[in-house]
Order: C-alpha cells, then sequence, then structure tokens
C-alpha cells in the first residue's frame, strides 16, 4: 500500500506555473497587480453528496466543477486550487480515476493544483479553490436593484431529474458532469449587478440576492429555461419541484439593469451559453414571488439545507 | 435544530477588514503589493486526529493552530481562512464551544474567517489558511545548504508524551493547545534558508527538508531541545521515541548559515521562543544521521504516516 506521501507524489503533484506548488508547508502564488483574490471552499461526503459506488473520474470533475462554479458565480478567474482527501484505505485505482477526472477539468479551465492534505478516515473531499477578478468588479449577491432584469443561464432541473427518474443522459450528466459557466461569469463582470450559482435550488439561491441586497423579485415561471427532458417524462409538479427546487445545476442566476440587454444577448451569443430573462427585481422585502401564466402565484418548497433535509 | 445557514450566521459571520467575508459565493481579498500569497490546507478526521470526546473548545484552537504552524514554517503572515465542518448533527453548544477556540486563537494572531461549508456527516474539520510574504522571502523546504546549521525551537517530544503518558499538564498543552510559531517565522524571513514545522516528528519532517534540498545533515541528539517532563517519566527509550519520532510538536526545524548565528540569538530573545543549534547540514545523499554523546549513531523510526499507521 503506498504511504501517504508517495500517494501525493504520483497521483497530485504536477508541475505548476505557480511560484510553488504542491510539496512544502505551503504552496506559494503571486497575484496579478489590480486583483482581489476571489477565496471559496467546498466540502463533499460521501453518503450526503455522492454515493460510495460514485464513479471516482465523474466525482473528481463534480468535485472540482462546484468549485470553480463559485468562481463563475463572482466574475472570478479561478487559478489555483487544493484538495484535502479523506480516504478509507488508499486504493490505487480509485484515487487514480479521481485525480484524471479533477486534473482533465483543471486543464481545460488553466488551474492548477497547489496544495493538500491526504488522511485516512470516512471519504471525503474539501476543495479550496483561489481566483482573481479585477479590484471591484466582482459580482456579489448584496448588488442587485429594484428594476433590475433576472436572468438564467442554460436550463433548470435536470440535476434534480436525474435523481427522480435515473437514466436519462442529458439529464445524468447535469447531475455528475456539470458544467461551471466561468467563461459567463467572467463576461458578465462587465453588465451584471449580482450573481450566484444554483446549487442550492433556484429559488433559495435567488432568495440568498434578494436577502444580501434587501429587495424582492417577480419571476415567470413560463420564462424559466428547463432541462428538455420534462417533455417527456416526469408531471408538471415533478418538473416545478425541480426547477424551483432542485439544487445542483451549476446555472448563474444574475441580475443587470434593462439598458445592458443587448450587450447581454451578445455574451449569450459569444460564449454559446443560452441566456434567458425570466423577471424583474422590485424595491422592498427580499420575497420571491414566481407567477403563472396566468399572473397567480406559484407556491415555492424550499431548497436544500444540510441540517434540515 | 438550527438550519445550515443559521449556524454559519451565528457562529461563524463576523465583521471583517477583508472586502468580503463569509455569506458569498466566494469572498475577497485584497493582498499588498509586492506579496505573494502562501495557502495551506489540513484537514482533521474524528477518530484520526481527535477524539469523538475531544472538549470542542481546543479543538477549535487546534484545527486553528496546525494551519498557523504551516504560514510559521514559511515565514508567512497569517491573514484569512476558510472553514468546512463536516458535522453529524447541529449540536449548538458544541458548535458555539469550537467556534469560541477558534475565533480566540483567530483574534491573537489577526487572523480572519472568510468563507466556509457547513455540511452534515462525519465529524471533520477542513481549514484552508492564506498568508502574506514578501516576494521571494518564503522559507521553503528546498533552500537548505551544506554548512547550515540545523536549529530547533521550543522543546520536542511533549505531545507524544502526553498520548502515552495522560496528565501531564505541560505535555497536554502541547498535544491539545499547541502554540504556533507565527512571530519567529516572520523573524525568520531574514535570517533562515529552509524551514519545516513538526507535525509528523522531528526526523521525518528535517527529511522532506533534506529530500527537497538534496543533503543531508548530522544532528547531536543530546543537543536536542526536549519536553522538561522527560526527567520525571518515561523511560530512555520512550523519550527517544517522542523526541524524534513524535509527531504534533507545531515547533520550527530551520536550517541557516553559520554567519547569522548572532542574529538567530537576536531573534530568541526578542521573541521569548528558545532555540537550540543541534547540528549540520551536509553535502551529499539526503540522509539524516543523529549521534548520541559517544558520537555513536542512533537509529529513527519513521515518524507518522496516515496510510501505514
Amino acid at each position: 500500500m503506498p504511504s501517504e506521501f508517495e500517494i501525493i507524489r504520483r497521483f497530485f503533484e504536477r508541475p505548476v506555473c505557480a511560484v510553488l506548488g504542491v510539496g512544502d508547508d505551503a504552496a506559494l502564488v503571486r497575484p496579478a497587480a489590480g486583483m482581489e483574490i476571489a477565496v471559496s471552499t467546498d466540502l463533499l461526503v460521501e453518503g450526503r453528496h455522492f454515493r460510495a459506488a460514485a464513479d471516482p473520474r465523474k466525482l473528481g470533475h463534480k468535485a472540482l466543477a462546484v468549485n470553480l462554479s463559485d468562481m463563475a458565480a463572482m466574475g472570478a478567474t479561478p487559478r489555483w486550487l487544493t484538495l484535502a482527501l479523506s480516504l478509507p484505505d488508499a486504493e490505487e485505482a480509485w484515487i487514480a480515476a479521481f485525480a484524471d477526472g479533477l486534473f482533465a477539468l483543471a486543464a481545460r479551465f488553466g488551474v492548477e493544483l497547489i496544495g493538500g492534505d491526504t488522511v485516512r478516515g470516512p471519504r471525503s473531499i474539501c476543495i479550496c479553490i483561489l481566483g482573481e477578478v479585477p479590484e471591484g468588479r466582482a459580482l456579489r449577491r448584496d448588488a442587485a436593484r429594484p428594476g433590475d432584469d433576472v436572468w438564467v443561464s442554460g436550463e433548470l432541473g435536470g440535476a434534480a431529474l436525474a435523481l427522480a427518474h435515473p437514466g436519462i443522459d442529458d439529464a445524468e450528466r447535469r447531475l455528475h458532469e456539470p458544467e461551471p459557466r466561468v467563461a459567463l461569469g467572467e463576461r458578465l463582470r462587465a453588465h451584471a449587478n449580482a450573481a450566484i450559482d444554483v446549487s442550492d435550488g433556484f429559488a433559495q439561491d435567488l432568495g440568498h440576492i434578494l436577502e444580501r441586497s434587501a429587495c424582492g423579485a417577480l419571476v415567470h415561471y413560463d420564462r424559466l429555461p428547463k432541462c428538455a427532458a420534462f417533455a417527456r417524462v416526469g408531471t408538471p409538479e415533478l418538473e416545478r419541484q425541480c426547477v424551483l427546487s432542485g439544487g445542483d445545476d451549476y446555472e448563474l442566476v444574475f441580475t443587470a439593469p434593462p439598458g445592458v440587454r443587448a450587450a447581454i444577448e451578445d455574451v449569450a451569443r459569444d460564449t454559446g451559453v443560452p441566456l434567458a430573462r425570466v423577471g424583474t427585481i422590485r424595491p422592498g422585502d427580499p420575497t420571491l414571488s414566481i407567477a403563472d401564466r396566468h399572473g397567480n402565484e406559484i407556491p415555492v418548497a424550499r431548497g436544500f439545507d444540510h441540517f434540515s433535509a
């Protein structure tokens, strides 16, 4: 069985452009002048966020993707990550496949693994990601303004649908191999006010923007982009539940003044990511109203909460 | 039972000087000009690094202390941290005590909690810490040079002694409430070449410097600073095992040219941390020789490895 140090050397120590990568007490990075560093961390626990039998390659992809998505939601350019792994034993095939999935995605986005920790314990994965964003230009949750349009990227509900109806390819891909909207987030810095990624569910995540920005929103259910598979499977109730309260979609929800609609359409065309204008930010209480095509309000179930779910 | 978001708000969201702290997709920090960012992460797992019955206040202290120690070993000034917590349930008293211990130590060193994640699962604690160090001035493991003196701060073996003989106050404090050598690390930037902190055991950790620097070392066992309690308890064998191979002491081991001995004595006086000159870096294979008072070599057991222990 390889030692902790061999595991790190064989699977996780790769050449980096950072000043100093894996293998010292700390890594060293040198941010560009005029940049703020965006920092985020996510912890995935077996039995909670993934099954014991989960494909380790896809898990390596997803563990990094959820962190890249946080960078996208800030409009930050992801640069560096640390990886803390707790593993029940040193299964080389599992680790190699996990590392493959993680490094393949990291290479696509030019992010470098610069440090980590490997311990024996219940299987869990903790990534901390660092990105760069020009000073004062990050897309914060507290920056929505009354009158802003509310926009959503891609489509919603696919990841939750995959849990309810396993075997639908594009829904499964959503759930297990989400595509973080990094290029979109970078482009939106120039136009959007507030942004968040959909990890706990559209309604709950937009709710975080409303709370932090101290305003409300009206969203039209019909305008929400939905996973195409809902046309073939499930009920209208399931669709509503998945689209409004399903987590793990990793799309961006953002707000922007009406004056930049044309610019945002350009961003959609340039990045190839569909962007739907789904509602409006309103003054007042941080309440989200979702209306059906007749203007009647649709009640919303709460999204995912780790200690009440 | 409080929700995930209430736990974060009530126990972990505090005002910060960082650009943006807890509560968005990512935190934002602005490093000073001319600084590199040092980044390190440590994962502590229940049953492995701490017992289920561990005092949560001391655990909050230790979880942060081991990360501060990594900054000290780089000569970096710790600035910001993220905290990812996996907890079997939302026990408020446990979380409050843990947060107390962590924030008390954070306040002493001026570090800010800027982000994190809270999930339900087997109890574990993952901290990622960020520090600042002037460009090119970090104390790396690969910078020892033949002819350098080898130095050790404080005293060794106390934490391991506490495991072998519970109930000895200063040894227990070592194990459960280690004091990270941050001020020492900052001062050593001006004088030392290589440094590491003693987390896995003196011999193994100095061995990491030797491997990375491609040189050997001769260390005199009698000159190693030892926990005072060894005068009263244990055997010479236990002492040797604890001093050479015991982990968790969080002292600094560093190398520096003989020309700066007087400067290092000044650092010891100014910081109040005893510094012992214990040996010499030699050209050749990365082999550590430890000699007794008669010049005979003392065999060394390997230190801690998470997958072979």
